[in-house]
């Protein structure tokens, strides 16, 4: 099973799931799959995102809190939660606001490993 | 019931909360309450994951996401849950790894129009 249907696995599974990435946390995405942005540039914000990871990694390091493993951003009308795969790589789940929160948590925990044997 | 008292209120509610804090997006705090921060210097991890705020705005905004309400940093030792309270202020939780997640984003719902009727 190759990286994209893993990414349209989620989506399928996770109600109001509207893309599930692949991506380095450098920005750089190995496999986005997108259903429906719903007029949201849901790539590009996704690499935006990636730098939160990078802050929150100095941050929590600078402060002894350990690495970080997950980030959830709600906005008014996209939630996104993700995961780190590995220290470069990390999946995330965009979702309406409407959707299902604990099933992207849940989905991105089961698949994150499946995911990192691969890479 | 001034600011200090929300914030060991929500602390005292939330199972495993190990500070809550009131603080500007800019990453100047209104008031904190810490009860044991376990070796980490929370205050300022705190701090430093304001930026996160800024910048999931700006990438928020430009993508026509909509104004964020709500970020979380889940690290090996602390779990933060924050959540908007008026545009330029924020209110955060953080707790222990085994502290109650759920809990803590719903005591932040909750208390942040308290907080914004006295702001």
């Amino acid at each position: 099973m190759g990286f994209r249907e893993h990414l349209q696995d989620v989506c399928r599974s996770c109600d109001g799931a509207v893309a599930c990435t692949l991506m380095g946390v450098d920005g750089i995405e190995v496999d986005t799959h997108v259903t429906d942005g719903g007029g949201i540039d849901v790539k590009n914000l996704l690499v935006e995102y990636s730098s939160l990871f990078r802050t929150a990694r100095e941050a929590a390091e600078a402060h002894e809190a350990g690495g970080v493993a997950e980030l959830s951003i709600s906005t008014e009308r996209l939630v996104t939660v993700a995961r780190l795969v590995t220290p470069e790589y990390f999946m995330a789940v965009a979702l309406t606001p409407e959707g299902n929160f604990g099933k992207a948590r849940y989905l991105l925990r089961v698949t994150a490993p499946k995911l990192r044997s691969e890479l």
